[in-house]
């Protein structure tokens, strides 16, 4: 039995290391058309901010490691050009075939460019190790004054407040009226005085129709990132007659099972179902990829395994405020159907004499059902701990009466008598009634 | 129509302050036998080691703060000698009375001092406000050398922290094998070696049978924190014909109603549920205070709201090392009659390129139904968050298979990508196949 993997990133590494796990016998292959496998994507914008000193810091295992320890073949600088599953074999550049009798489609996203004089010398995305060292070398090299980058999503965020902790005052633009895609405008306004006062200038509105040489929407520019979000890799899975799903990503079961027999999808090339909603979603993140991967590669290995989907977790760290959201925001919500209110709170995140600072706790609930449907929490400390908890209330189906009253811990040094969380709940029931 | 609450720190100004908000009109008075009222016992260690500067940062709010901003009428020095249901009054020490149409017994918990020697004027409990002011003095005044604390519970080992933060070196015996109550030997082994390497000695097995002036068990103590739990105040409820639950706290239902018509009781005094195993549990501690006075000063006001019970979570913040503990501890689930499975793993609490510290974190399952039933968390960040998670996902009774695959918040500088509480259920996953 072989297994093949395309792809050898979090998703594909993730599936490979997983199905090794199950079948000690089974042959398994990874072939990455990169000369990297299992690198932290999500670390870029702390090895562009210099916190991260080293792009192999990034690495968290080599090929070799794979083939040594886990007896696991790597083949980097293998791009499959085809997918053939009539005769169960894939096609690499160059002609070469190689037979599966599973097969992981792992082959993740690329980053939006579709705007003209994205390929000038001075633009850059921030997606891959490669992209890391370009910029790096580009700001080493060049000096550029000022920099611009393109989306308020998670990564244009991150990297904007990277780039500015190197010194280079930097302008943010972003096309709509938000950031993170949340529709919230607070939550927006929060984050763009903060990113001020770091030396992080946000447009909103601000449509970039081209990217000139020096500037950028009539701002001085002498760097720009563009992070204009993902497009899914789908070509070669489409090609082979791989279903994709209404998010135009790759359609999987929660056994990670594509249409075709024997072939599973996993990471930013597949679309998960979104536990609040239940409907397909497309949220390419490096958790989801790992978890999809582990699954994957555990079927693929003959195992059992399900992953049921995702909530909308993401949290952005920027100096001195991390950001964190999860399910449907108000906005999200009224999109989905259902009749939501939401409430938000600012309140001490341990108890005031011991020095608190203030966490912003937001939280939306469906007035029909009285269901927990999404909250943000955005603070200097605690942020990922509180958005965790509303996840899993989210993944629970936990309703509002009970979040409300969750036994959730209390010592004055660490959080206080009312969590944050609870305030913002009681707050939300008053709302709702 | 007047409400009456006996007790005026955490339940009952949480009884009163709900009730004024939702019946402007109620007259209500509360009696409190000491001088100040709303003040915030878990703070008392921070005072004692000087992280808290004065005895009256720990005063939320004053009298004259209830009766100014929420037209509530605080008595101090106010001591109820008995409760008359009969004729809806309660006696007050010199023989005053006062009419009630609802009451609320929200009178506490009282130290343990069952130990010869007790009375001796180097030996205190940590308790109230007093003891936190006569402790300091004493320590200020008599510049002890050496303390010893009795007592392996939260409060000891907090207590115990704070003196040798002041530069003592201290002894903390605890009678039994454990710390915490969790009969969880890891648990113990883990503090007891963090404890040592902050100038405490923590002597396992040591049930102490007397106090002498300068010793304890033969070590040298020249001040003694007595930390050997509390007992619920019952009596003035039991006289008054209130019924007892079997925790030999006072009985209330969802609702904080005691047996008696138009009374209530809420904290410290009186019993909850555990959500985990459903039946009645004693376990005092101020958020929960603050949940059932909260809940009960509703009902007394005429609202109809309920309080489900606790899932047994709880904090400690050393110095350097934060411990939490929900649910229940392996030994705790074989002894409620589960099948319980556990496994407890070491993980970095973010990604290693960005700094990460080991937290520790420990997960028990019921192997018949695949619920979970309890965790530990250890570590020297972001263990409340991580705790919480584990708190919220046993309100809800969430399956283990669900807890594995959380979405929970993933950015290299505050999180790894498989979080260790992921990384904790997927190792128990194992154990339990």
């Amino acid at each position: 039995m072989q297994l093949v993997v395309i792809g050898g990133v979090a998703a594909g590494m993730s599936a490979a290391a997983r199905a090794r796990r199950l079948d000690p016998n089974l042959q398994i292959i990874v072939l990455e058309r990169g000369t990297q496998v299992s690198w932290a994507a999500c670390g870029l914008p702390f090895y562009l901010s210099g916190r991260v000193g080293k792009l192999e810091d990034l690495i968290l295992h080599t090929p070799e490691y794979f083939e040594r320890e886990r007896n696991i073949r790597v083949r980097t600088g293998a791009e499959v050009t085809a997918i053939q599953p009539a005769r169960r074999q894939v096609v690499l550049r160059g002609g070469e075939r190689l037979s599966y009798d599973r097969l992981v489609i792992a082959i993740g996203a690329r980053p939006g460019r579709s705007i003209p004089g994205a390929d000038l010398p001075h633009v850059f995305t921030l997606h891959c190790l490669e992209d890391g060292r370009r910029i790096r070398e580009f700001i080493e090299q060049r000096r550029p004054r000022c920099a611009a980058v393109i989306g308020g999503g998670y990564i244009g965020l991150e990297a904007a407040d990277a780039l500015a902790e190197r010194g280079l005052p930097v302008t943010l633009f972003e096309a709509g009226p938000d950031v993170l895609g949340r529709q919230d405008r607070e939550l927006t306004t929060r984050i763009s005085r903060h990113l001020a006062s770091h030396g992080v200038e946000l447009r909103l509105n601000t449509p970039v129709g081209e990217i000139r040489p020096e500037a950028v929407a009539g701002v001085s520019a002498e760097l720009v990132i563009l992070a204009l979000g993902v497009q899914p890799n789908v070509e070669l899975a489409l090609e082979a007659g791989v279903e994709l799903g209404p998010t135009g990503a790759i359609r999987v079961n929660e056994r990670m099972e594509t249409n075709l027999a024997g072939v599973y999808a996993a990471g930013d090339c597949a679309e998960t179902t979104h536990l609040v909603t239940g409907s397909p979603v497309y949220l390419p993140l490096g958790t989801t990829a790992n978890k999809m991967g582990r699954v994957a590669g555990a079927n693929a290995a003959g195992g059992r395994e399900k992953f049921a989907g995702v909530v909308g977790t993401m949290i952005i760290a920027l100096r001195g405020l991390a950001v964190g959201v999860t399910g449907l925001s108000l906005a999200q919500a009224r999109k989905e159907g259902f009749d939501p209110v939401a409430a938000r709170i600012e309140a001490p995140d341990r108890s005031r004499y011991l020095g608190s600072r203030p966490t912003t706790v937001e939280l939306v609930a469906d007035r029909r059902s009285g269901r927990l449907l999404g909250g943000s929490v955005m603070g200097e400390r605690g942020v990922a701990g509180r958005i965790n908890v509303i996840a899993a209330a989210l993944t629970a189906g936990l309703p509002l009466e009970q979040f409300a009253q969750l036994d959730l811990a209390y010592t004055p040094p660490l959080a206080p008598v009312w969590d944050p969380l609870l305030a913002a709940a009681q707050q939300l029931r008053k709302a709702l009634t």
